[in-house]
């Protein structure tokens, strides 16, 4: 049976760190221009225990959401050792494409993929590359879209890349700034034979709500005191979010591992997008209770968020590949675990994939 | 048998009539710079003689490239009679996303798909929404993904829109600035059994070549002297994509054909990216050259391009929406007629679908 199979993954973690403390300088405004009564300090302290942010991590000013998507892919190609040239596609999930250090345009002309494809030294015509806009589940949502290009038979070989560089479109006058960071992650996916074996991709869920929430994460005038309305940054209502998360995300997990005809108990780790920790812990908890289970096991959720902050569609791959390379402690990867990547994010959208180890 | 079938069309014409005698009083500038030495209304002229532009269309201050996606999809969606709730996939091409009037910043968090199905009032969480950047080919790639989707077994509806706003990313002082318009159209694709018909989507090409041509079509800065290197214009090495075109396309939409297994002579309507008339024209040319035919066939191919300009993914949901309501004389379609889309942008992106009306 042809199953779809990560053979390789890679990350980029961008060098430049930003600490909670470089936040606690600040004056934080609240959306009606406001200055917040809380001294910034406490704000900050506030964030952590919520977030579990303690640090993030920023790009260097040369570098763009293309440049560094194309180095995690190049970490991907190598680990898993095809010749890049026969990759059929190449996809790119993003929200913001290039932003150039100090300007606030985002430049996707051409395509951030095929900047990346161009990068990469990639010279055949037939490897299609393409970015797909998907909020923070871009790069989930590309990978179930390479699924399907295989199983339609028009690819054999995809570069999933997940790459953004949010440090360049937050407003440092509101506190939901620390929650963002910079990152890119990448994965080779490939269509194999597998026999008898049950392994790889097992099933997805996708679900996309914009009816109420199209507008729970969306583009905004800085918070601070008559700021020019015609410059934008990302804003979140926390939330709506938080709550939109809470109801949704468990159900879809849950729909996903039912489809995939496989046990609750059979999962053992979850790469869940890194949001929020108390929201990710939440996720789980209903999780587990929508099987009647009242406790998570203990490491079922690997977290990176405490050093790297929200990457957005970079998070899910570079977690997946920092645990596949077994860089974060009390969490390994047996073959045949079954695994969750799931994710939620601007649109809303929602998703899911089970896959077996 | 299974096939892909576009059930319904619609587009959006925008209401501003943009003449070439407007931009006649204007200074052009070239690359470094300079003012052009040849006059204004001369530029135009030979403009005009190369592209086939007389006029373009422009969208109003207050509709951005959702708006405007949202009223194509609408009318595809009463055309094809289908309830929108049953859609599994609302795929939207674009390439700058919203622009709102008199700012430079690129939006499109949330995406413009999820933009789009809350206009539509879209309730159905399974009506997948994501955006697809491919140059100008985007259009015609959603659809080559929704067919694999199908294939796949993901979907079964699906609503295509392509929509852009290029008169709000253009460098009014280079006179490439003539070429770009605003527009939208949309299609409804649905797979159906279509027992011993062969018709619709018989076949399809797609390439990527990024390695030379990877700034063709890219963001730069103004000609106008001493402009802001900050801001940045959609920018166009004109002879290289005129000469990328002649090379590439013709013999894209020809494996095309082939794979389709229909002959040259059964091709009825070609439906190509209104890009350049003369360019438009040399690809048709050559592709019938490669079959052996010293002329194409009159009226093979319908052109929009002298009113309505190049509206970049818009272009081909248009104009074959405009045929199929018979609003192009000496063009209508015929059942059983094979058609062709093609198109070619930025990245550089081609691809081409073979049609069976």
């Amino acid at each position: 049976m042809y199953r779809s199979i990560i053979t390789g993954t890679g990350s980029y973690i961008p060098p430049t760190v930003q600490s909670n403390n470089d936040f606690a300088k600040h004056t934080f405004y609240s959306d009606n221009q406001e200055p917040l009564a809380t001294p910034p300090e406490e704000v900050v302290e506030k964030f952590k225990q919520i977030t579990g942010i303690a640090e993030r991590r920023y790009t260097t000013d040369e570098l763009n959401t293309s440049d560094i998507g194309a180095i995690a892919a190049q970490k991907a190609i190598a680990d898993s050792g095809i010749d890049p040239e026969e990759i059929d596609q190449l996809i790119v999930a993003h929200n913001f494409g290039n932003v150039i250090k100090n300007t606030i345009q985002t430049d996707a002309v051409p395509s951030i993929a095929c900047q990346i494809k161009h990068q990469l030294g990639i010279h055949n015509p037939n490897c299609v590359a393409y970015d797909i806009l998907f909020g923070c589940p871009g790069w989930v949502q590309g990978v179930i879209q390479a699924d399907a290009f295989f199983k339609a038979g028009i690819a054999r070989k995809a570069l999933i890349v997940g790459t953004e560089t949010l440090s360049r479109v937050i407003d440092m006058y509101d506190r939901d700034s620390m929650i963002f960071s910079d990152g890119a992650g990448a994965a080779v996916l490939e269509y194999r034979d597998m026999n008898d074996a049950n392994t790889g991709m097992l099933g997805a869920s996708v679900q996309t709500h914009s009816l109420e929430e199209v507008n729970y994460i969306n583009m905004g005038q800085s918070f601070y005191p008559g700021s020019d309305p015609h410059i934008r940054y990302i804003k979140m209502k926390g939330r709506k979010v938080y709550e939109y998360a809470m109801k949704y995300v468990p159900a879809a997990m849950k729909d996903c591992i039912d489809k995939s005809g496989v046990q609750i108990n059979e999962v053992k780790k979850i790469f869940i997008h890194q949001a929020n920790e108390k929201m990710d812990e939440g996720i789980i908890k209903r999780l587990y209770q929508l099987y009647g289970i009242a406790h998570p096991p203990e490491h079922i959720m690997p977290m990176s968020i405490h050093w790297l902050g929200n990457s957005s569609v970079a998070t899910v791959p570079t977690l997946y590949d920092l645990v596949r390379k077994e860089q974060v402690p009390h969490h390994q990867l047996q073959t045949g675990d079954v695994i969750l990547f799931a994710s939620v994010g601007a649109g809303m959208n929602i998703n899911a994939i089970c896959y077996r180890y």
